[in-house]
């Protein structure tokens, strides 16, 4: 028997395990930012290998790219960001408070438990005849007394420069796919790319959203994982396909349930202005139904707009048929950290034992902070243990725990998802043998310790 | 017979092969900032693995962190930098032209091929007496008639939250000590880590310098690689001495030649304020010597600030001896960008053969962005050769080319610093063995494909 994790425990481990603590914490904290702790940078980083070798060391026709986060500001002008990237925002005369009306019509359907998608799609005037004709109440005082709405842009706005004539506006980036498309060309000549190919990057934005939340679901500073895969007009719809498909593939191979993942395709009045076809494969998070990773076709838009607004020629002509084309693009973006939020809320689990119950976070092998603990029955076996420690850990991240009873150690390892537990007994002294202990079954087996290099080798196969 | 490559010539080849291209290219760039190219992003993860495997995974008294780049206000009026971090600047009052004080200083000692050292530690009144002094002309006008020296933040400020009374001004991280300072109670009780350990963290900063140059030794956007080793006051001379040695031998074990860096201990006028010694290694870049790794003894200073400001103990009780002390901090701090064009710079050669030369990058095979190339010898060959990269590519990042002669593909990938070019011919149908050949030897050797991976595993060994 098993139980999944509400949020606030989850909040609570990741924050006592040492995997994500409260931003600025010692100074009361700071809107919504968090902290990845010692485990917590471990699992980021072993998702974005994850993700770096499936999406691009494994096909030859993606590269990867790491543009700057601050970019000429006529990029935002081409993208549409200076102009369009708005949240509409409402307030009420009455108490002054400020609200998303996108949220407010949400939270209306949310509490009558009704489900309902596409309202990022409406119009301005649809949302306040909605809040009108729903007579929705503002949350703070009860009143329907709402000015008009107004667009609220949501990027960062910096200043770069000294003096004062070159000090100039710039914004943090709010994507990461805009530096790929501004590179196109000079990835594709340097690096002798023939369309189709792709370009991947991982990297921070910024959004100054109004109503961040839900944990690191949400965040003003947030890590995407964006690719965008160049390819022949007449060749989207099945490039688009592809992609979908090997998305969902890649979170399956990583041990996220069937369950909790299922396919959402927009309709058209959702659909943003760019695209052709979008899909959000959306994961069942503790406080329900999220996207987790966006697939759009994102037609030539992108492209198109950086060639008006630059002047220069971004079209490809292909080197058979002399074709002269702009590329379509279909773009995978998926958030790293509410990847690892999906992660662990579809790991973390409490088992009733025969005895007992344990907490157990069942994370696959590839994705767990440390691979495997090395821990010496008693402590007078630690130098020995630890020869074992340094031999396995030239390749793997392992850890070494020597406090407390054999059971405890088990369960602390259990909690932080190591696979294995491997102790060094006395009797490993004579035969110079371990004893693995599975973390999801909690079967043990003796090994010979040259044997343990390969044994871990093969569970970590990805 | 070989060649060391100016600047000029590293920045073009960095560019021509998708190393490194100007940021927001097609729009004219933007003011000293770069785009990491296919290539680019593989060297600059392969020195962050580097760094994590010796600074983090092989030290179990270090562990890794990433907090947040946006961090409360107050963290930076208790680190001083609100206060204190500031450029020196003066303006021309005829031509209006405005400068870095210390800058002018520095290329005075520059023209008269001077090496000087320390500036950073002068103060406003013995910059401002100096150029006077010795009448340095403006570089723009050639008049002598400066204004007084004013000083200038360098922290990028931005502004959170879309509510006006919420609204409020953050700064983007001008290095990312502070987010390790702040979190040394959480990582020390979730972790249950004793003193002495350290903080790792790999991380984006920005600054707003006034006179950013060399192509990517001093950009405003760039990342660093900062440790903060917490340990008993007492002990921090020996820490201090530790880590410096630590630091230098990692340069070495990656093939740094000896000749291109040297260790210079700062004197008492050019040390921090909260500094008790610091060292940099400097590395002998084209342009000359620069500071490629600070490592400083900061003491208690950070702590301290951060107890009085936070209101929080930050002090760390000896479970043995029960004394209670405020931590000593050893900082090595290395700037990821300007690591990357020390290799690049160190490693780039030009090379007389005896009938023609080749650039050739001798770059360690870690560090390399492909670990070896697959070439098939025909086109005839290439799904079978592809069978060979398949095979291999599960392990390492591998390169496939099949386009010009073996002799263009050897040089191409000499250029780019690829270790070894895996050769299938037609005999290999037969024998089942692949050509391998040294890219620093340009020795060739015939083996097994089913050696090819033990091969390269032993070859990349670290």
């Amino acid at each position: 028997m098993s139980k999944k994790m509400d949020m606030d425990t989850l909040v609570g481990l990741c924050k006592s395990r040492g995997f994500i603590f409260p931003g600025s914490d010692i100074y009361g904290g700071l809107a919504n930012t968090w902290d990845y702790g010692p485990l917590g940078i471990e699992l980021l980083n072993n998702i974005k290998s994850a993700w770096w070798k499936k999406f691009v060391r494994q096909n030859l026709n993606v590269v990867g790219l790491d543009s700057a986060l601050l970019m000429n500001p006529k990029v935002w002008e081409a993208s549409g960001h200076i102009g369009g990237f708005n949240d509409p925002l409402i307030d009420c005369k009455d108490c002054k408070s400020r609200y998303r009306a996108d949220k407010l019509v949400e939270e209306y359907h949310q509490d009558k438990e009704e489900e309902v998608t596409g309202i990022d799609g409406w119009s301005e005037k649809q949302l306040k005849d909605f809040i009108e004709n729903n007579e929705i109440k503002c949350p703070q005082c009860g009143e329907i007394n709402y000015t008009d709405i107004r667009e609220f842009n949501l990027m960062f706005k910096t200043f770069q420069g000294v003096t004062e004539d070159s000090q100039s506006e710039v914004y943090l980036r709010p994507e990461t796919a805009q530096g790929i498309f501004i590179n196109f060309k000079n990835v594709a000549r340097s690096c002798r790319k023939q369309v189709p190919f792709g370009i991947a990057q991982i990297g921070k934005s910024f959004r100054n959203e109004i109503t961040p939340g839900n944990f690191i679901f949400r965040t003003r500073e947030f890590e995407q994982m964006e690719m965008e895969f160049f390819c022949h007009p007449g060749e989207g719809g099945k490039w688009y396909d592809y992609w979908k498909e090997f998305c969902h593939k890649w979170l399956l191979d990583l041990g996220v349930s069937p369950d909790s993942i299922r396919m959402r395709d927009h309709d058209e009045n959702e659909l943003s202005h760019y695209s052709d076809a979008t899909t959000d494969i959306e994961f069942k998070f503790p406080f329900g139904w999220g996207e987790l990773w966006g697939v759009a076709n994102r037609t030539d838009f992108d492209l198109k707009r950086h060639m008006e607004h630059s002047k220069k020629d971004l079209s490809y002509q292909d080197p058979i048929t002399q074709e002269k084309f702009v590329p379509y693009v279909i773009e995978p973006s998926v958030g790293l950290n509410r990847l690892a939020l999906a992660f662990l809320a579809d790991c973390y689990q409490e088992e009733e034992l025969e005895k007992n119950s344990r907490t157990v976070l069942k994370i696959h092998p590839v994705l767990a902070p440390f691979k495997a603990a090395v821990l010496p029955l008693s402590k007078k076996l630690s130098d020995e243990a630890m020869e074992v420690f340094d031999k396995l850990n030239d390749k793997f991240m392992l850890d070494f725990d020597e406090k407390g009873s054999i059971g405890k150690r088990y369960r602390r390892q259990d909690e932080i998802g190591t696979p294995f537990c491997i102790t060094f007994d006395f009797d490993s002294l004579e035969d110079k043998c371990v004893t693995i202990r599975d973390r999801d079954s909690m079967e043990q087996s003796r090994i010979s310790i040259n044997e343990a290099e390969k044994f871990l080798e093969e569970k970590l196969k990805y």
